[in-house]
């Protein structure tokens, strides 16, 4: 009898095929699938952009008749519903699979077990949870959206060791410019900018930086779409990112007619969970926060910051700004971070942790 | 032939002999020594308190005449001049030893290599640098006061992944307490205690947190002696730091009658170098500090700060104390470390780096 490669290393392929679809595919989720019979691959796919075959039907018409009896490895619990494709939990009975190991279940309503139960009640034997902590983290911001209606935001920072994320200016007033981290550290943002569908800036960073927010010098990459919280609309809009497809967060009463003739879209809400909620009707399932300490303080305060990745450099600067500004609590109070990781990243130190559970089947994580 | 030990190993162990002194044998080194013949451990010895016999007697006095032909593995160069104990290397010839294996040179101008060439003169074979970097560390403080005339100062913080080492108060003015670390850190700080020489704090950190900067709960621990930097003798001769032989650091014209009542030592000074110098004086070789950002920044950026222990508790808190609030510098001007260190301590991880080189023979790291 043939050893055959384990479970869990046929889920990491199909999380490999997923993750080529992060940030492509909002508001559906990144899926990757995996078809194995007698321990030889005979069929890969991934969903790569909305609309879009799933998958599953991309692996299946790879394997042809030798779907026949294989067993399906899939990120995501196969749909049950007819959306704009039909029903892949339909499709892998039909291609006669034998066995389906399913990451983490759908929590759409339309599907939230009833993918699994329908393959089960064709005598397909299902395997439930291999590989989920990985796959939810891929889908992250479609379990937000679909959940709470509003994107999975994730502040990211690069800081010194005594807690700076840019120094002040020789008045020591405003902010000044100069990288904190190494080129390790640019890279790897560069591939979160890849794999997010939106990045998050405040007024304050948009006229210190003027930053493109893009993705320069990444191989295979695309933009994401750049998000500015200006409740007042007092950023020039012949900044770099006030181009078409920008989105511009701004009060109810704000006009900003100069930027929106530079092709920006105008979202307007009263408080930032409105906005979220807004920018989550635009199909922004990852909202990757960039800066400043002013609006990620109020994202923070507002509860709306569910992950953060810290870069740290090992450096000592002196006086400048802090990562967060408020609000003012007692040390007991502080939010602890749970998950958290430490990661080398050439002379850098890379801490990530989530504030909120990624959603499972319901808005609380569960 | 048996398989023997290898150097490093052996080295380790008198690396472990030495550590038994840190932070007892100031102005002297801990120093280690092992005495090993055909693979077996025949003599153990550490220097653990000035005055008392060096490490190589003790080793020596346990070998006995086994210590013929053995190898002295020793932390230190021995010394060659008649101090308050005859020179060591006269010993080890004396007593046959064939070959010495030495991690660091003396950086004592009375030694500085003579005690080496005084072995190989004498016939024993001499190999130089084994487990030099963790002797160095060890010795940190000794090379400093021979080298530059003033204690080893590392600054230790425990801050939150915002950068934050202390609340605000619910007004937002002033501190409030809080532990920032969870256990494993602070069994980690006791440890750092009770191999330092004295610790070092600001008026502030007296102020706000009153204190008793013991090892309490460390078994076989003993308490460093306390440092305040009070410049104009402010703090309350009723804080608990103010205990017999604490040193009150003022300016030189204060006077601080009830401070010296209670049994302070006060040390006067119109610079911070000449304060750290006078600590030299005190046979103060080793200076952990704890504290607050406002000395901690006035050492810094005086360039008295020669090692950085930061404790990071994955958490946030949004407004708070930095550890260092000055000077004004633009990013490419931040002080980088160097040996970089990470480490994970129950939830928190400690990150450590040296601001200079510690001293082989003379004050540049040379």
């Amino acid at each position: 009898m043939t050893e055959h490669p384990p479970d869990a290393e046929m889920m990491n392929r199909a999380l490999r095929e997923a993750a080529r679809g992060l940030g492509r595919t909002s508001p559906n989720p990144p899926v990757g699938c995996v078809l194995v019979r007698n321990g030889e691959v005979v069929g890969r796919g991934a969903h790569l952009r909305a609309g879009e075959p799933h998958a599953e039907v991309f692996a299946l018409r790879e394997a042809g008749v030798r779907a026949w009896g294989a067993t399906a490895y899939v990120t995501l619990e196969p749909c049950s519903h007819f959306g704009r494709t039909p029903p892949c939990a339909d499709a892998l009975v039909a291609a006669g699979v034998a066995r389906v190991v399913i990451a983490a279940l759908d929590p759409d309503p339309r599907v939230r077990g009833q993918g699994a139960q329908r393959l089960s009640q064709a005598g397909i034997a299902v395997t439930l949870g291999m590989g989920e902590p990985e796959a939810l983290r891929q889908q992250a911001g479609f379990r937000s959206l679909v959940t709470r209606g509003r994107p999975w935001v994730t502040y990211k920072y690069a800081m010194t060791l005594d807690g700076k994320v840019a120094a002040l200016d020789p008045d020591g007033r405003g902010e000044a410019n100069g990288a904190v981290t190494g080129a390790e550290a640019r890279a790897r943002v560069m591939a979160w900018r890849n794999e997010t569908d939106a990045i998050a800036v405040g007024r304050g960073t948009v006229q210190t930086d003027d930053p493109r927010l893009t993705t320069r010098g990444l191989e295979g990459g695309r933009d994401p779409r750049p998000v500015v919280f200006d409740r007042h609309g007092r950023t020039t809009p012949a900044a770099r990112v006030m181009r078409p497809g920008t989105v511009l967060v701004t009060a109810p009463d704000t006009r900003v007619p100069r930027h929106e003739a530079a092709g920006v879209e105008v979202v307007r809400a009263d408080t930032l969970p409105e906005a979220l909620t807004k920018l989550g009707q635009l199909k922004v399932g990852t909202l990757l926060l960039e800066g400043g300490p002013t609006l990620a303080s109020a994202l923070l305060e507002a509860g709306l910051v569910d992950e953060v990745r810290a870069l740290v450099a090992p450096k000592l600067l002196g006086a400048g700004l802090s990562p967060l500004t408020a609000p003012v609590r007692p040390m007991p109070l502080a939010q602890a971070l749970h998950d958290v990781t430490f990661e080398p990243l050439g002379p850098d130190l890379l801490i990530t942790g989530l504030l909120h559970k990624i959603p499972r089947l319901d808005a609380r994580g569960a």
